[in-house]
């Protein structure tokens, strides 16, 4: 049978009709139909083989013909101010495997910050009749400029800020800065100092404040100013190079709280010019555990994953709830960051996430 | 008009029809269609004013119900292999940004490398009657599996294999390897390494090859043994401690061309531990211009650029002229590669191409 299928698939290219699907299965058309549609009773046996039946003949309804009649397409559009990637591909890749074992493909739009490139993009979804849209974004308090125009579609917002009444998911950030904070308390560290991105990122204050919470519930003060500049390697770097200056401490901290991996990575290069120890002399976590710096920092770097991937498959398997008209809740959903140990801190490596 | 038009995009999504067009332009519906079709005899004037007044209504044809009878759609898909984006989204960034000035939307579907989410993603793109496809990989000699399937539409491959009888454009890599080379030479370097990624990659052997006869036509042989290693910073840095040794030479080279960043990052690494100067005791040069490897690093890296954005607008554009049915020969193009001079050569930093 698959033989035959890639000979086909050699000629023209040739569509086979649901009257061959029953035949096929020895069921009325009807019931064939009813058995893809997911619609009309019958028995869990009939539907199944009938579907496995229209899957080995490579059946596939005619989708443009099922939009015209209001049906489901079986796509999903995902639309992105994140040309660089760093963050819309983890959650594309989680979206999109979620989707795949569903049937459902995904149509990834990057828009940048145009919002005529975001109103051609949502309007190509909306005329493809795609049956949802995830909005996602590189920020968790910006999303791509839609101004004011509203998908005439179900939508689930991921890693974006989300309007009051839409459904959103972001990583819990405030729970990756206590996180980091409980991993060096229990390492033993005790001057804790924290240096992170620009001060304008929701996501930066979230973090901090996660942090600043766990050093006080042990009776602690964050060690030293906090600093804030941007989310590159430089900035790291020159920080790294001026640390008790920066910090305006008169010993060194032993543990810092990094905002991003570049950021943990330019500190450590430029403290071991300085011969200071990671993590003997300095205990270093970053967040992003974005792997190719993570990986290639030496020591490798313990950092806070955000769970992209998962967050993608989230707002996938809501997104799917709403297009199915079920009841879901509005609202901001914080996913769980978790700590990837490696070996900037010290402590057992208990293990690696990614 | 466009406070009225967010004001109504606030209700219920409405669409303009195109009889509204054809009275606010003041022509017949059917003169309205052809000049929204590019169809039929009119003059240049009336058709620019018709279009005009349907942009400034916000008038979108059906797409669906266009598609039924076989026009075109404006969307374009691209599906990759390239789950990481290195390659595929400077591609994609220059596709969508050249299409988009035609009114063009562009579909990504990543698809790793499973065959059953490939021929789902072409079926998808079939489904929605896309107009053409672009189909991108992660390096040159590879694509993602399509299995004998044939898609239904006109399709041109960027940065993949291309087979026999299709249209593709790759980087022209033996070209990149030649400037490398030329550029060491013109600085005077006489000792000149070569370190790179796997053998079993084309693009090294074309790199190679590139570097190996410009300094062959100098009267040179490359120096040293050639290393081939994982494309990582890893790979870079235990080549780097001990240089001369893996080259199996007496003396350091005065220069190293790395296959890629990532490799000439780890590299730079290890000679600052070995106290060897970069530039003045080794030039080294990278390959991609992967701007956060290349920026990071101490000093910031000389690199071949793949032109990979314009790589993706020329595969757009070619694919526009076959949708369009003009005459495309077969073939894979090679586009150039450029140098971006950075300051890890020495050398007049001349400008940056980012």
């Amino acid at each position: 049978m698959d033989q035959d299928r890639s000979r086909l698939n050699l000629e023209e290219p040739r569509r086979v009709t649901i009257r061959e699907v029953a035949r096929a299965a020895g069921v009325s058309v009807s019931t064939a139909s009813k058995a893809l549609n997911e619609q009309g009773r019958m028995s869990p046996e009939t539907r199944d083989r009938v579907r496995q039946i229209a899957r080995d003949v490579g059946f596939r309804p005619n989708a443009v013909a099922r939009a015209l009649v209001g049906k489901r397409s079986f796509t999903l559009g995902l639309i992105t101010n994140d040309t660089y990637g760093r963050f819309t591909l983890p959650v594309a890749a989680g979206l999109a495997s979620a989707m795949a074992s569903k049937g459902v493909s995904v149509f990834l739009c990057a828009v940048d910050d145009d919002p005529a490139r975001v109103r051609l993009s949502i309007e190509a979804m909306e005329d493809k009749r795609v049956d949802g849209l995830v909005i996602a974004g590189k920020r968790i308090d910006r999303a791509p400029p839609l101004e004011n125009r509203r998908p005439a579609m179900p939508v689930v917002y991921a890693n974006a800020a989300t309007p009051p009444e839409g459904v959103g998911f972001v990583p819990d950030d405030k729970r990756g800065g206590a996180l980091a904070a409980r991993h060096l308390l229990s390492l033993g560290r005790r001057r804790l100092a924290h240096i992170s991105g620009p001060e304008d990122f929701a996501a930066v204050a979230l973090r901090a404040a996660g942090w600043c919470q766990v050093l006080r519930d042990a009776g602690l003060e964050p060690y030293g100013k906090s600093l804030h500049g941007s989310w590159s390697e430089a900035f790291g770097y020159e920080t790294g190079l001026f640390l008790r200056e920066r910090l305006g401490t008169e010993r060194y901290p032993d543990a810092v709280f990094c905002g991003n991996d570049q950021i943990a990575r330019g500190l450590i290069d430029a403290l071991q010019v300085r011969q200071i120890r990671v993590p003997e002399d300095i205990a270093v976590v970053g967040y992003d555990n974005w792997d190719i710096f993570a990986r290639a920092t030496r020591p490798p770097l313990t950092t806070i994953d955000m769970a992209l991937t998962r967050l993608g498959e989230c707002a996938g398997l809501t997104l799917l709830d709403m297009i199915a008209g079920k009841a879901v809740e509005p609202g901001l959903r914080k996913l769980p960051c978790h700590l990837v140990m490696r070996q900037s801190c010290g402590g057992e490596q208990i293990g690696d996430a990614t």
